[in-house]
């Protein structure tokens, strides 16, 4: 790797292997060392070997998903993950959320000027294990560098392709009067650990975030047949905004029970210091299925093997698109979304 | 819209329309406005209203490609094109470097805070005309948004999805001894386009950017059956950039002449006022093809139907992967990557 004067070992911004410099993102030689010697290596395959402007494949399945999403999470490494892991793990659980099978994936970097090369090669790496761990290649992609103080450390956009394996189109248009929602475990994990790592907190128990791969449970549903009439990975906006989205989208009354929602103490200790609903928290790792209620049993049991999964509602007849949270106590408020947001950066 | 107190109109960041707020990028009802009303409204089709994570598409082909870019041009807009116009051909142009037609286009938008929304409007607007213009689809997309002080106005980033109609894959491996180099027309207009809008000078003769989308010409190349060994668009690095990345991926030696490169008279100009040497200049509406040199003459008729294009040189024998610049007196060089860059955010 190329050292420039700026970027001396033990610099405080580099470490070892010295920063990126603006020069790494200009087209010459030095970009060629980043792409081939930092950010290649760490996850290897015949298509990047192409040195072309894009990757083939040949398309295994009648139809295909194609999802895209940009990641400016800060931390960059929090408990739980870094951006490298939450990218492609975003990538794939979109996918997962359309039926999809874990394919193509894209990377598209920008960095800003003076980032550590030893953390972008920790980043790469994570990136690299998270696509391997779902046979998921990553198969083309993209390196900018902006100017010191025009970024912030590094972005990350994922896109991903790949064949549709469920039966049908699992999208809010699909959600049927009668459907069950299915949530596949505790909420609000990775909201929590961003923020407490945002403040240098620490808690009794570890607090990691629950970033994870969604599609080996959702393949395990397709595989025995279920029908997934929608499923709704809960990032950004958190469990509120999935079913918000969803309810608006097919414009039905969705009734949720607020005691069936499964949120870890610790994860509720930590709402209660941040003054925040953990029903509105960023997961990166949970996801909600609307099944039809005769499969709800058969898909929980599945579920439940991947996770703390519940039965937490079902649609109704009503064309409002309202969701009604039901207190144990018989009391019903409507859902809303806020206006802003809760937690900025979060994904 | 919704306006916060530090976006009022008239406080010179947001235009009539507003800024950008921290909360348009959070999950909310914002994000939803910002996204329902101003973004996809340049471009609706029906992947968009599904409301989902991703959009499904049926591959109408045996074989994809699959590409992505990231945006980080300054300044924003500039003659001949601002950075929806860039992103979108410069997806089609990947797309188009590997013989495939363009199909389905993500967007995943950076955006700072403060951005102005009626820019952010006519960024989507380009976009929108870029992609309609190719018959491209802009089926999917992200939108984040980040601090003041921790982006520059807009980020984007864009992978696409295309049927390859090419006999075969385009790539630097299929390139042969022999080979014609032909070149579609006149070099570095987008990159002195660039660094005259940023040192704000203005020329005798309009210096307009080069960005166009590549197909039109490749489709040709294909229906009439030329055999395309390999396309290379000539962005960052430009022209000698595009040379030596392929002749080091199939290590066979290039040879050019220097003296059939077309390069006008106000980039001449430029360059010379600026110290660039315009092989080494990025464009953006423009590629290389190599074919074989027995379908040389007809390929060129056909590409100087879209613009000033010509034969450059030819690929040797030698096993070198250097690329040799010949001059009009008989002299030689070897064309090397600067180290680092001529031009930082150029795309």
């Amino acid at each position: 790797m190329t050292h420039g004067p700026d970027s001396a070992p033990g610099d405080g911004s580099g470490g070892s292997e010295g920063a990126v410099q603006m020069a790494h993102g200009g087209g010459g030689r030095m970009m060629q060392d980043l792409i081939h010697g930092v950010i290649r290596p760490a996850f290897p395959n015949q298509q990047l070997e192409h040195n072309h402007d894009g990757a083939f494949f040949t398309p295994q399945g009648a139809e295909l998903a194609f999802t895209s999403d940009g990641h400016v999470v800060q931390p960059l490494f929090f408990p739980g993950g870094d951006i490298g892991s939450l990218a492609i793990n975003g990538a794939i659980n979109d996918l997962a959320m359309c039926g999809a099978e874990p394919g193509q994936i894209s990377v598209s970097l920008i960095i800003e000027e003076g980032f550590s090369i030893a953390d972008l090669r920790r980043i790469a790496a994570s990136m690299g294990s998270a696509a391997a761990a779902m046979g998921a290649c990553i198969v083309t992609g993209d390196t900018k560098v902006v100017e010191r103080g025009k970024g912030d450390g590094i972005f990350v956009s994922t896109s991903a392709v790949g064949p549709v394996r469920s039966a049908s189109r699992p999208v809010p248009a699909a959600v049927r009067p009668g459907d069950s929602i299915l949530l596949s475990g505790d909420i609000g994990r990775h909201g929590v650990a961003i923020m407490a790592a945002r403040a240098g907190l620490t808690f009794g128990s570890p607090l990691l975030s629950d970033c994870a791969p969604l599609w080996p449970t959702v393949r395990a549903l397709i595989e025995r047949g279920i029908e997934l009439h929608c499923l709704r990975d809960l990032t950004r906006g958190g469990l509120a905004a999935g079913l918000i989205e969803v309810a608006e989208t097919v414009l039905l009354a969705v009734e949720v029970e607020n005691a069936a929602i499964p949120v870890s103490e610790p994860v509720r200790s930590a709402c209660e210091l941040f003054g925040l609903d953990a029903i509105h928290v960023a997961n990166e790792g949970r996801f909600i299925a609307f099944v039809p209620s005769d499969q709800e049993a058969e898909a929980l049991a599945l579920m439940r093997r991947f996770g703390d999964a519940r039965w937490i509602g079902r649609v109704g007849e009503e064309q409002s698109g309202a969701v009604v949270l039901q207190s144990p106590y018989g009391t019903r408020r409507r859902l809303r979304l806020p206006n802003g947001e809760q937690m900025p950066r979060i994904c």
